[in-house]
């Protein structure tokens, strides 16, 4: 068994691809209409990653629609970056809600942002020991 | 910005690692305590895929800890398998809780089963041809 995908629910197609493509910088690889729940799916990749992030969207009346609440069961997506805080910085100017200034945590440069559903999204990046001078 | 793993909250530690090596044949990259948040996270791979699933287990008392509902956030995780139908009946065994029987969906064989926490696991085959036999 394979991991190959993790499927998010979007209340609005439009919003969620535009988050997903213009601000986290994913492309759309396919974006088709699902018999068995009357909506539709896309799904996106970054670059450098085989794993899909699927998007569902279930119309009002499909009976895989439910009133929206983000819950608990995803925690956050999480994507590394070459700089956290740079990065943090970018995506809150483009429109990103911000859920978490940048912090330090276990040799690990961490922020976090919300998608517009509501869903956390962790930017990562590694940090690096500074070059000691020498004293003078 | 690459996407490099998914993270999903569990209400038991044991109990959702339990399940999702035993059950879904993923193995334990790493399990570390989080200063941040008081609790502590796991970090799983399936063969053939460098995505990882991250389980995270906020105590109660910690400011990241809230009543669990699955929610809507995550609508499922995907594995691809041989056999939808087979390993759907081998999971449910093992003690998955079915979701959805097996169906066929655009070309592909799906079928879901539900993690301990609630959250929806998709298990996906490709559907193939069948080899056509000349008529006597």
């Amino acid at each position: 068994m394979k991991f190959v995908y993790t499927g998010i629910r979007v209340q609005d197609m439009e919003r969620a691809l535009d988050f997903y493509t213009r601000i986290m910088g994913m492309r759309v690889t396919h974006r088709v209409p699902i018999e068995e729940t009357g909506g539709e799916v896309a799904g996106l990749r970054s670059a450098g990653s085989a794993h899909e992030l699927e998007l569902n969207f279930y119309p009002p009346g499909s009976r895989f629609w439910s009133s929206y609440e983000p819950g608990e069961g995803l925690d956050h997506l999480a994507f590394n970056v070459q700089d956290a805080d740079a990065t943090y910085g970018e995506l809150v100017a483009k429109g990103a809600q911000p859920a978490l200034e940048p912090f330090d945590e276990g040799g690990w440069r961490l922020a976090y942002i919300r998608d517009p559903d509501g869903n956390w999204i962790e930017l990562e990046s590694r940090i690096r020991a500074r070059a000691k001078r020498p004293q003078v």
